[in-house]
């Protein structure tokens, strides 16, 4: 098993609405090899394809004040949130964990202030992450010639453990869990419930070089070894009925 | 930001009682640098320290034989499980989601027949993860002459995502939590809520190199800027007054 590596995009500028990502990414110090997983932060993502909505556009309904009052924040703000949400998972001390209408669940509903303009403007999670990181893939495809694999990813919370981990939201060109279920361990036991969330486990490694401060938000995996065939995030969404914390 | 690697350590023996890990990691092909953080699976640390029960050594419980027959499982493994649990935090569709006397939340406590024997000895977490993490880089430093920071990660499901990912139980010399709050965006707005499990992102690179078949339970990961002041596994645990899904 060889080594694998988390190399930093580190001289992309600022993202604008209507910025083409993968372009500038073929563009960047880093050079793309055959094999290379490419993994973006969902903040630059919203910001190239627009997903961005200014407060002072919102007049927040009698129930978005409500919840603005609960989470301590600015009543405009939980209006995005609520159309955002599908479904209110928890609403408790201030928090508000919802699901999506892709099906993720996280804290508010994925909308977020922080490294957009300072305050004035929220991002939202895009329309359709795996269209995002197909698009982005064909973008790169112009420079290099094939189309890399795309990770999107997201900053999630966990319930019981502090702190928030990166996940992958969207994906193109890899697969999201790697299955051991029916093969043996080196002991000869069958391995019963063995699915890893390989693809949660890049986007992770990613979190390491993306800072909230440092202007990272994408980097290249090389050295990872495909689980499969490509799929979708959404084979990350656990269904309702195998789901023991809805 | 310079790259982060991530380096299998693949020449390990098979483990067995007894064995003082960081002696074999330092005895092993790769070589450790300054800075280097050594990640090992518990099952390993497991072995090592003993930590392993035989099931004809068990005479289940009643309740055990219940919680066997709902599982689908031996009730002696369910009473090892039970021994392990300090609190159920979920007992639905044959799945057993238990906090252990650590506060670590996981399916059976941690409690797992697979890479032991085939199926008739049962590897539990160790004691004291953090004291494991501690003693293993002090064996380390018998040959490099310091102590590397180590990690003992086990392998954790999710509420609501499909798949398994690697998270850290013990730590020595690291820190597991990188803390933005009170830190700026770029754009200047003061970051509220960011606290990073660095710790756990550590795990799950970690993870992308240890497979369930392939026998590799341990590497170094080279490049990682340490987010501060060395801690504990436990910081990592949401105490109940913060947790929204007790």
């Amino acid at each position: 098993m060889a080594e694998i590596q988390v190399i930093p995009v580190a001289s992309l500028p600022a993202i604008q609405p209507g910025d083409r990502l993968g372009c500038l990414i073929a563009r960047s110090a880093v050079s793309l090899l055959p094999g290379d997983v490419v993994v973006i932060a969902q903040k630059v993502v919203s910001k190239a394809e627009n997903r961005l909505v200014r407060l002072d556009s919102i007049s927040p309904c009698s129930y978005a004040v409500e919840v603005g009052r609960f989470m301590g924040r600015d009543a405009r703000l939980a209006e995005i949130i609520l159309r955002e949400t599908k479904r209110i998972v928890k609403m408790d001390r201030g928090i508000l964990i919802a699901e999506t209408r892709h099906g993720l669940v996280c804290a508010n509903a994925g909308v977020d202030l922080s490294n957009v303009d300072g305050g004035t403007t929220a991002s939202l999670l895009p329309l359709d992450p795996d269209a995002s990181a197909f698009r982005i893939s064909a973008e790169l495809a112009e420079s290099v010639g094939w189309m890399p694999p795309v990770i999107i990813t997201d900053t999630f919370g966990r319930p019981w453990r502090e702190g928030l981990v990166e996940v992958a939201i969207g994906l193109f060109g890899v697969k999201a869990l790697r299955d051991y279920r029916g093969r043996e361990d080196p002991q000869g036991l069958k391995l019963a419930a063995t699915v890893i969330a390989d693809v949660d486990q890049l986007a992770s490694a990613a979190g390491l070089v993306f800072r909230k401060d440092s202007g990272i938000p994408a980097c290249l995996i090389r050295g990872y070894e495909p689980a499969g065939e490509a799929g979708s995030a959404r084979d990350l969404i656990r269904p309702p009925e195998r789901d023991l914390f809805r």
